[in-house]
């Protein structure tokens, strides 16, 4: 590909999808596969189930979107949002479980999961829980070294990734206010999640080109990411989401999943 | 290989393993893998979970032992044993996902898995029920057409996956009685299932070198089989699986896996 | 009460409330609790979770609507829609079970449990199901013989719980086409379902009071029923319960629970 | 009843029980309810299921066993041992939930839920965590502020329980070394679990006539407790869960449910 060809920028949009479970759904995936081109799909132990897993990559897959494995806690009850001091051992083998489940249905779709993104509260314990965050590695490890990690920069468990010669990719959050050491400023705080779409579309295209945002105290921050998390949650987060995917191809960057080759995991 | 040197018959043992469930225990796998040629390895919706699963792959991979993927209803409360009227196309997804589960495991331990076979109430349900047999015969196709799969001679579910080009599989039981049409008796009537480990390593000898047995009427009865399932949930279960194997190894039957090569699924 | 201040008809408005679980909601429940006298509240089994539970009754509680314990099947995964062959004293104790825990958030909230109405597919199976039936029935008279319970008008369930001394109330559907023998047209039947918020509305006047309404072939109806069952899981459902209401208060048609006291059980 | 008729002294054995589930079991369960005087029965959360419930409540009934509430978190797959970090009102709502369904077995059997003991990590996470202390505490109070509460002298939960009013009764452990201060030597410590049958049986006499029985560190410790925890998961322990009965009452101590009046909760 000649520089002339291709864009100068390029950046990967990804979201939790397959979220429901049964009678019960959650999100507007249909919608947001037609904005990301990556798919954080839930396998089963905090959301999701075999029939949704498949129509995900189904979909996925004819959209040319990459298929992540959304590995969470055992904890359909807790969406995988409470912290479960499981032992190390057993954590590897369910996200080892899930991997593989979710394997089946990317491949049938025909793709393969491109990567791995840990959900809820397990993403936020391995960003220091050292165990856990091995846990993690391990898995992915065992189960194809080769495949990518997607993760808070500065976790511990992307740490550990990286050390361990798994490839390692960084995201930052749309619409997450940062501290100046560009940390995401907790959820309980004033102005931790911002709301307009405007601003939210602008920080995602000064992310992607490479210029600082502004930090939650005023002072410049570089954030670097190969994507952008955004939600897909409620009819505003859609939205949203479709803003931030117009305002990065209006400036001529490339959406593209960070995996190199869509669905179908080219390139690995 | 020559016939000198190979012995003239050959035959599979199976048997239902890794079937507990977190605290639970169920049966003495230690023992039966050294039993067995063939593990039906539970997928963790009747009963298994992702460490059992994997414990249970590695042993069986260290002994040559075959993989087979033990798919049920998603009823641990049940442990698999209830007719449940799952729609074909949920079945279809579920089955899959226990596959693709379970091959996470099988390939860590260096193998994969060499075939599938129902568990419980589903084994019996799709022994008649057409939809559900085709869902399974779909599931396995999806996941890998040359997937062999187990189940009984003359069910509607055998039928349909020779017709969809499977490899099929049948087995007998060591330890139940059969009408004269070759049918099981079933287990409310008296004498169906046999309690005598000498008579039962018998009748697996006979059945092995292609003798007759006696049906539950006297009449002779020749039942063809690959494999030959025992059982392991009781301490009385594994000595009369053990005696099966004397008999038939001091007969000069070779036990060895229909899938022709262990858990390493050579030959497919 | 002297005639001249009451209405001269009385009936019940019931719903399927609380269907949600953990992080998944299902219908409005606020919208509905404003309109039905009764609530079907689900327990944990095919839907509902402890702390939506304790919420629904507290909410009607307070507005005086009745707690009925919505039981079925213990399958999340298939919202309790799906037949299941239970062995009937599994099924009986898992009813206990639901009763029982529903009953703790039912007096928390100052009410209790104040009658019994199956889900989904143990809804459907035990119109005929015999084994099942008995079940139900025995479970219902094991928590409390003087419970009643709320099901189809000439089912094998009320039959059975008619014989062992139950108080039987018997429901009509708002929204559905009966036949001319006064059965339900079967979902997969054109003109099954009724659309028309009017017609509905219309018929639910005429069963309140007494007058036949128009069978599928055209021929009159006379529907008895003690209650009317509504739906409130998509915004056009709770606008139809609205309408219902309001065209039966119109008529000065006294709206209240059967249990003939609200969520306080008064009068058991 | 006259001095001269009663004994002397008179402790409580308990004891967790009915923690199966479906397919499997766990625990002498029949031997253990002719030794112990209060059972710890499990809920349906982290062990135990409705039919397990009825039996276990139903031969508790009959032999004048007291019926306690082992309430856990929600998690069948790790057997309630790991903390989970749920909000305390969704733990409160579990709580108030197990409770309730266990009533309706104690009930049915005769007798009523006449104590509350958590169990596993929620057991050890109470000792320090004061959320889900005073949730557990709230729990039992909206459910019955008559329910006692068996569990850690010293704890958190049992000093919040003390201070809201409740009922509380604290435990020794049969088999388990205490320091100086008299808490429990963890687990990984050599010497922290006691084997010799007889050594245990004479600690347990000594610590419910009231002398002082050895510290890990040979200093005497005066243990107090109205209650004696054995255990039933192994025959070595039911032998030593009956040795340690016959001791005491080979030495006059009365066994008897610390609620005053076995299944009946008769005194409340």
């Amino acid at each position: 590909m000649t520089p002339a060809s291709r864009p100068s920028r390029s950046i990967d949009l990804n979201s939790d999808l397959g979220e429901g479970y049964g009678r019960w759904e959650l999100g507007d995936d249909e919608a947001l596969l037609s904005i990301v081109t990556s798919a954080n799909v839930a396998c089963g132990f905090h959301a999701g189930d075999p029939s949704i897993m498949r129509r995900t990559c189904e979909t996925a897959a004819a959209r040319g979107v990459a298929i992540g494995a959304q590995v969470g806690y055992s904890d359909l009850a807790g969406f995988g949002r409470r912290f479960i001091e499981v032992a190390p051992e057993t954590l590897a083998d369910e996200i080892i479980y899930q991997i593989g489940a979710l394997d089946a249905f990317a491949r049938l779709a025909g793709g393969r999961v491109g990567y791995v993104k840990p959900h809820g509260a397990l993403y936020n314990a391995i960003v220091h829980h050292e165990e856990q965050a091995a846990a993690v590695v391990a898995a992915v490890r065992a189960y194809d070294p080769g495949l990518p990690v997607l993760g808070l920069p500065g976790s511990e468990w992307l740490r550990q990734a990286e050390a361990a010669g798994l490839t390692v990719v960084t995201e930052a959050f749309a619409d997450r206010a940062y501290t100046r050491e560009g940390r995401l400023v907790p959820r309980n705080r004033p102005g931790a999640v911002l709301h307009d779409p405007e601003q939210v579309a602008e920080r995602c295209l000064r992310m992607a080109t490479g210029e600082p945002i502004e930090a939650v105290d005023g002072t410049e921050l570089h954030v670097r990411a190969a994507s952008i998390c955004v939600h897909g949650d409620s009819p505003g987060a859609v939205d949203m989401a479709r803003r931030v995917r117009a305002a990065l191809t209006a400036h001529g960057i490339e959406l593209a999943p960070f995996t190199g080759g869509g669905a179908s995991g080219a390139g690995r």
